[in-house]
């Protein structure tokens, strides 16, 4: 399979890596020029330097670019005969589709497409070769797509290690406005009323995890996530609404007075856990089912290395670990979630290693 | 000093291992005297039989339960004379002021209080005497309360490892609806949202870190929660209907169509950064100004061990750890947060160690 990966950002030039890692033929452009060859460097392939001049040189393209550029890039592929298939990786696929439409694109042969994979950073240079390894990857074929272009995209997704997904376009933005845009904006209101204004910095001192949790992914970049929510403004604002809906209940249920039956406030916490109970869990298994022990350590160079060794040498497999702050002091205290089965084993191996355990 | 724990389950246990650490006497009681056996097995102090004949036992009570059961506890405490200074540890505070005001209380000896620290799980058996190690101790005291009443208690804080921060129960109350009362809805009225009716599991197969976070607290229990929400509804309300009401203006902004300009959602997303940026990170120093440096590691015993091992003989001080789940596969990605001048070392030693790494 020859690919041609067009538009060599983090995820254009990941694509690529992967690609090359499974042995797959890589070509790469992209409207910057020394951006390509970057990814060229890196090990992501062979820069094709005009496109116009690239008629039948893969067997699928890679539209890599933000959802507004999809449709003119693979209306100028077509155009040219770049490639015979043809698949995005734009978080959205409605937007791409109508104006591919619009466009009057060929859509037998193109497979919208969406990998569940990202970093922080940007650009070729953050690129990796595994980003994809075992993360879901969106394909939202057509009624027009053809089956061999389905086969052909589905086929690249597995050499990148992607597990792919099918659906339609506008159920996976349904999708993505649920697990994804909405809660950028519900954490990003709720960090909104942290404003000094409103409060001075002591009440941030009695901050817990909690708050930082439930926060965090509010710290983006704005005019990128402000691009993001308006190419899928419809799903978004849908669940956005309902949210507010409900928050609009509890807080009536709760200022009317402090005796008023709790009956809002108590479903919408109901409904919540049941909500957070579903979300899966590491390596998609059974959500949540690992037991955590908390081990308090000295905030060193050292100290965590001596409590994973601990760990290791019991032959106890850490699923996952988090280190809660502890303001004003050296001290903090590690969480470390086991498989119910290895807890005691852990805790046999911590209270040997001299850790205070409580058990 | 002597003090009397009045109340052992995991805050008040904690608060008598911690006084026993620092040398000091601790006598405990509580309703369910099996409860305070245990907390006096875990070596939290000893037992007194019936506090109706304990009059001047303590130079300080601890009133450790919950809001509503305060001020019963400071009228008998009082009634009985069983201490010269009082203090508790709920969660609000102007609930049981008000009520200790009501049962004609003497307030020149009462000290109101919240230790900002807890765990997931409850009871003495859970008890840490670290729980409070530089974490933020609320102390409210009231216009009646004497200075000495005051001494006495910011002298129990600190002997139990807390910072004392002094602010007056309505503004107590205020912060806690904010940074962790508030939150917690906002987190269930997401999570909400993720109900098999509205989303078929595939769809939760494209969750990740993000929509983890922003409702992880959302699964704690429902009936304490409700208690908590119950015990400080007005200024919860308060911060809940201003985020609906952001959420709402969001939505419609986004909803009238896709080239409304995006004022709203923009500045919403622009005030969230502010918010979040305000929010102390560890050691209560400068928020967030780590420098993340991502590594692949195999998910099996030992491997990280290995991560830490080599960071540790390199110097370098890990200040926060997260392991990014990669669903399907035995693979994560460890990303380290380490003070940006260490991040260069941090990422030869990787590099030395045999782990793929990208700068």
């Amino acid at each position: 399979m020859t690919v041609l990966v067009f538009g060599t950002g983090l995820i254009g030039t990941s694509v690529a890596l992967a690609l090359r890692a499974s042995g797959e033929k890589v070509l790469l452009a992209d409207a910057d020029e020394a951006t390509a060859k970057l990814a060229a460097d890196l090990g992501g392939g062979t820069v094709v330097p005009d496109l116009r001049d690239a008629k039948g040189v893969a067997d699928v393209a890679v539209l890599a670019m933000p959802p507004a550029a999809v449709a003119a890039a693979l209306a100028f592929g077509q155009e040219h005969g770049v490639a015979d298939v043809y698949t995005d990786v734009a978080s959205v696929k409605e937007l791409p589709v109508r104006q591919a439409r619009e466009l009057g694109c060929d859509l037998s042969s193109y497979v919208p497409g969406h990998p569940l994979a990202g970093r922080e950073r940007h650009g070729p240079a953050a690129a990796r070769a595994d980003l994809f390894l075992g993360r879901t990857w969106a394909l939202c074929p057509l009624p027009e797509t053809s089956p061999a272009a389905v086969e052909a995209v589905t086929a690249l997704v597995r050499a990148c290690g992607g597990d792919p997904v099918t659906t339609d376009p506008a159920t996976h933005d349904r999708w993505v406005a649920l697990i994804s845009h909405a809660p950028h904006v519900v954490a990003a209101a709720m960090a909104a009323r942290l404003a000094p204004s409103s409060v001075p910095g002591d009440a941030l001192k009695l901050a817990g995890q909690g708050l930082r949790d439930v926060t965090r992914v509010a710290a983006g970049d704005t005019a990128l996530w402000t691009e993001i929510l308006l190419a899928n403004p419809g799903p978004v604002a849908e669940v956005l609404a309902a949210v507010a809906d409900d928050l609009a209940g509890a807080a009536r249920s709760l200022g009317v007075s402090a005796e008023t039956p709790a009956g809002d406030v108590t479903g919408l916490l109901e409904r919540g856990r049941a909500g957070v109970a579903r979300i899966p869990g590491k390596h998609g298994g059974q959500p949540r089912h690992f037991t955590v022990v908390q081990v308090v350590i000295a905030d060193k160079p050292g100290e965590l290395a001596r409590l994973f060794d601990a760990a290791g040498a019991a032959g106890v497999n850490i699923e996952d670990v988090r280190i809660e702050h502890s303001p004003g002091l050296p001290v903090g205290v590690a969480e470390l979630s086991v498989r119910p089965d290895q807890s005691a084993v852990l805790l046999d191996a911590m209270e040997a290693g001299g850790w205070p355990v409580r058990r």
